[in-house]
């Protein structure tokens, strides 16, 4: 960290900043400037907080240099993560695809679902069994029947399954039968769940929180690997601008900055991202262009029927031409997108 | 509900749509403009879900008409809401200051501030004792133990306490001293800490989140008086924007906006509002002009030693200056600044 | 538009609405609901101003129904527009890629780059000689003698040439050189500018204010179609969001959303869009699998070196490597890379 | 400027960030860390390029520590800025009132309404003669007609005139007739308006960009200074955000921050910044609570009649009320509003 001094600081406010520093055992490096002087910290252990420092007579800014995840960060661990997910692996040259309805609503449904992307060569199954609601009167999934049918669509079609866990009173149950945990955005940085699910071996898609910063989405993610589960992948999903012609804007900056930064695979999802149907094709494939190591989309046998999320949904001859699109773009870049088995 | 079609839909598009409007049992209302015909819908009970309308063949948007929450809303209670918090009643002509640290630390630290900020005119303790973070390697709380030294500061002064409840585990702990709880902004969307809470006969402060829209606040609110527990105070606390100067920009835009379309009392934080210690009387000034009725504000005895939050922490002296302002401000506008007993 | 009443609304306040449609010589349509009324507006020409009708007692909101700009949308002009600019044609399947330096130095250092951008396969040399500038101390550019650097590079590659204009004063000049003029992101709601540009005889690129909406950059579209200049493009280059690690945001989502609302070319400057050099071709190959139509790409002999920009900026290996794999997205999706002569 | 260089930085890497610092002149100053060095920098006037460092090898960031502003700056100009405007003297203990129509309309409007505002107590008539408009089709104002009723009014009733200059063009001619320019949020960073209106020798109110931050505003404000013209007003209108149920956000949090770092008066429109005629009073009062040193305030005979604005503007009873709660508040903090004459 750097302590920068106001211009008017006195040489006694200095000797303060340098007297707190050394207070706590760390050493400090005064640089005098043309009009202010700036103190550099070393001999730390882990992240300086810069509060109690900001508040000192004479100081002007402190400023963090370091970045405060660790476990997570490409400086630690500078190769690609690559991890087992059911009978996959995530995280390599191969795109993997994850696809299904927002909610399970029937057997027929999701069985059907399972088979139909399978066909046009989804690796995962998604499907919502418990669902977060903005509105405390609306449908909040079929839940541990939800659970039961994502596990026959499993048995059907051979497809790992990937589902939302909602709170930690249910993790249990959803851990049992998720081969891959789905984090929503609105609990991105509700601790005690990031805590639970670090506990858990599963993988977990993490996804980012609509107004979460790419920092504050690697410190959630922090908090799960610190648990002692490293098998978490990050999702890009939408955040919120003042843009209102769709409902999200998918930041695809964040696919080339994740990477750079982390070494967890990078998925991406373009169905809330634009959260229009007939654009979502367009973002799969600049996902993929981008560097995404997977997708998440919304798929459904005929979406204006969906119980949730039919607006941005994919049917199946609309989901089936996008992978086409999307193969011939994991092609051009010289990575493929992985069948199942 | 009015489902606006597109310029070039139909006659068939059109009838699509009102049979799915009949298939529902309700009416439809077409009314044929000059380039697009719009279509009203009547005859519903509850919310009117746009998508499954919005995805039909010739549909341009379904525009949403009425507000989703209810219970909530000044049309179903058109009087503010009034009500008891320990000794004292929120929401009434009298304005009610909540004051204290972020992190309760010692307990000469929180014996201290409670007795500073009573001197001072505060009604009401605020102190930390279940801390979220975002790092999972910062000072998490005293937990317990902090809770015990709260009671303590409320023996001491009389003071009733408001301190956070982090998460659903915690909560029946936190329930059984806090005279009033306070669900943070990272816990407006958590649902099953919002449906936890309104099973409790404890009032809560719902403070908003860094992203929520006016409406989503109201919907959380929503979620706790569904369950039954009607002592929600809605808290403006900042919002996240492209300005970087300070860390949150604080809405006071928010005060009338939430006072004319909701009963319920609305308190702001203008310590988290602005984040600039020098700056928070201000707020706290602007804050009471706009009409709210009640505030949240950091004091530590020495806030340079904060262990949190310190750099937009009053000290006694300051706290004192801000709420004889306070106290002039709330006169000239008729109303007054509650004292305790 | 649509008059939506509050459920409070009197048949006098109904009554007075519909009055206030009459006097204008439009028809009032009113659609009886549950809890309130909705009121539509037919047999006007042009926008309706909402304005007028919130104010009346007992109007809850005026919902606008049709989009207000005209002669830049689809609706009015359903095919893609194509048009020349110098001896190019802009627009149709092949995907045209303008490169060159932020900045104009000197006579080598544009030459040079245009030298280097035409082998890699760019057919439009951009480099700005009139600099916009937050501060007033900044590098204004080289303006009349940039503006014949400019000229010099055309003679020696044959490349057209693309530079900003940046104020009504100096147009005339720069319209003189420029094959395509191009207009700043800070100037995008500048009406005088926007009308001046309109009377010209040149193709102009638009790109986004860094907070405009899509409508508004329709809008600003509007201004100048409507002068005569029907030759604009499109250019998203980023938005201000609350994401700090990034200068901005380059909302990817506006490539298919501007392709279906209007017939004009859609360009992506992925330099300014995710101003981070490395970054860069992630975001070009991203662009182009999105469905923009051409590129905006700095590129300079020696970035470091650069007067401006060379954080964002491409060296020529860079520029090269990053053309080859966008030209083998565009074969993906079945386009090209346009080539020069 | 502070380099910080990454942890992998290699001798030679810092050894040539050293060798750019010395090759300008400058001292280079290392500072080792555990992990990382960072090297400050002495010796420059003015402000450095981050970019030129930031390109370098093995760096990771380059910080700025001093601000860019100079002559709007609190550390050039200690105590607050006072100035002449017409009759009037800005920037002290005294709050000043601009009230007016959006539009000037009529002759009977604008007199009527600056004898009702006058009467009310404002001080100052504000009234738009060129207006800036989204849309190329809408009402553009009386434009020559519209400054000589506005000159009538103010000899009819001795308030200065405050109107909006849009462009260069027509400058000259508002200059002619205003007694404080408005320059609107759109053209905040219209460099070329900026400089002309930095020629001219009229007070200026300069209008936060939409989305500007607060240093933009700072350098925007510079650039008038810059060029001679020291009589400039720094005004808050609201911000862009996520939330959509007001039209904009005030920032009140701008009053003070700009306060302690400017020396320039701040005033703030809060009709612009609620967009709510109703909400309005409620945002006058909480602006003069923050330390506004004046307000800007949209008033008409008639607001549901009005050509623009309507909706967010007060009749005179409204007016009326509303300044008597501002003399209050006033009064309360120790200040007055001034009365003319």
């Amino acid at each position: 960290m750097l302590i920068v001094m106001r211009p008017d600081a006195t040489p006694q406010d200095i000797e303060q900043v340098n007297a707190e520093i050394r207070r706590r055992g760390w050493q400090p490096h005064a640089i005098p400037g043309g009009t202010r002087t700036a103190i550099g910290i070393t001999g730390n252990r882990g992240v300086v907080e810069p509060e109690p420092f900001r508040v000192l007579p004479g100081v002007a800014d402190a400023v963090l240099i370091s970045q405060p995840f660790k476990l997570v960060s490409r400086e630690v661990k500078p190769e690609d993560s690559k991890f087992q997910a059911g009978p996959l692996v995530l995280g390599g040259k191969s795109i993997h695809v994850i696809a299904g309805p927002s909610s399970v609503e029937t057997r027929d449904q999701i069985v059907g679902t399972a088979q139909g992307v399978k066909k046009a060569g989804a690796t995962l199954l998604r499907g919502g069994a418990f669902k977060p609601h903005l509105s405390p009167y609306e449908f909040q999934g079929l839940k541990h029947d939800g659970l039961a049918l994502l596990a026959e669509a499993r048995r059907e079609t051979g497809l790992p399954i990937v589902t939302e866990v909602k709170d930690t009173a249910t993790l249990p149950q959803v851990a049992e039968v998720a081969d891959i945990l789905l984090l929503g955005s609105r609990n991105m940085q509700n601790y005690a769940l990031l805590e639970a699910v670090g506990e858990v071996r599963k993988p977990v898609i993490l996804k980012r929180g609509i107004s979460a910063t790419l920092k504050e989405m690697l410190m959630a993610a922090e908090y799960i690997v610190a648990r002692g589960n490293t098998r978490v992948i990050l999702c890009e999903r939408g955040i919120r601008t003042f843009e209102t012609m769709t409902p999200n804007t998918l930041d695809l900056n964040a696919v080339p900055m994740l990477k750079s930064l982390s070494h967890l695979p990078v998925f991406v999802d373009p169905s809330h991202g634009i959260g229009m149907r007939k654009a979502v094709p367009a973002l799969m494939r600049a996902a993929v262009a981008a560097g995404a190591d997977g997708l998440l989309v919304q798929v459904h046998p005929d979406p204006p029927r969906a119980i949730s999320d039919g607006h941005q949904t994919l049917d199946f001859p609309e989901f089936e031409k996008a992978m086409d699109e999307v193969r011939a773009i994991a092609g051009a870049i010289g990575r493929d997108v992985a069948r199942l088995g």
